[in-house]
């Protein structure tokens, strides 16, 4: 039996929305379009909210990996 | 005799509840579903805590290693 | 089909304006020229942008990849 | 004549107790179970000290290399 | 058609006077004189400034990629 | 005439008493047992000192390499 | 034409006084011994200075590439 790997998780998540939380305690929501082995993500329809609160729409953003604390569904 | 490895700990946890520490001091707790050798990890039915006090319930969490410090059993 | 990946978003955005937000927390507001894998990004008709405003303009501008952290759309 | 080289002190070390100090200033202490290159650790029988005290006891606990500062024999 | 990539824009300012930003906030202005994929830059005739004001004389400096942050033409 | 280079500097260094200074301000002095490329360093006979005063021997001490600032003979 | 790279700025300083940064604002000056890659540096008659003051003499030291910001003639 194949054990499953971290980018299988994100790879489910493909074209559903996510929430990506950066260092900075900023927090991007939106439907996950593509991510690489670094953890670089691009989201789509996205969203900057603090505290629950739309801060204001991005469109597609990317984000670079580094930046990335943890990744959850929305 | 082969020596143990730490990723030997973590395969040991699969599927069991741990309890991963970020950088920044937040907690999340749940059942170690995927990791790799840069420690990034899956957590499924998890949950973030605060000085033992559930913060929120999160499903499935991707934590990029990078943030980690520490993975215990819970 | 072939999954899109991160570059590919940076790639549409070639010579279109681009917001490109540091750790620090400065904003560079110009026309993407150039990145690499390292996200090393270089903007045309760049100005370093504070809440809104514009702090000076920069001509052309190299940003280092390692200091970024979100690339949107402007 | 071989000269010595860090991980080999690591080596010696297995199954005795050592203290792993982390950058943030955390303390642990238990049985050196594993290491690699990276120097990720596991410890066993750990218990995490603050100034001397226990703190908590933490059984098997795995330690990011990334996060550590020195390990030196209890 | 080949696209730019980001040490293109380097290149072109080779032997022109440009404006190193540093992590920790100082500036260098100098004639630059060669740099190298880590962005490590070596500038000619470098001065520190500070809010515009020149700090002081510093000829020939080498500084590491890792502290950069922009580097802009003067 | 072949360059010196920075390990042979350490390689002189073994088995003699040197100073380890660390990123949060912290120095240890021992006798030089071991180090690699990463400039992990393991030091016998150590202590750890604090404005020129013994905090606590630690005997062998093993110092991860990214936590080193400067290594200089006592 | 070959272009010059940062290293050879390093390498016409080899034995000529060099003061190198680091990242937590401490200066040291001496003779510039050996580099590497990395920007590890080995400097030979060292001393530490503050503000221009000599704090301490250090003879030859080693000095991690990592906290390095920059290197000047003396």
């Amino acid at each position: 039996m194949e054990q499953s790997r971290p980018l299988d998780a994100l790879n489910r998540a493909r074209n559903k929305r996510v929430i990506v939380e950066l260092k900075g305690g900023k927090q991007f929501i939106g439907s996950l379009n593509a991510f690489d082995i670094h953890i670089n993500v691009v989201l789509d329809d996205a969203e900057e909210r603090s505290n629950g609160e739309v801060v204001r729409k991005v469109g597609t953003v990317f984000i670079r990996g580094d930046t990335i604390t943890i990744i959850s569904t929305a």
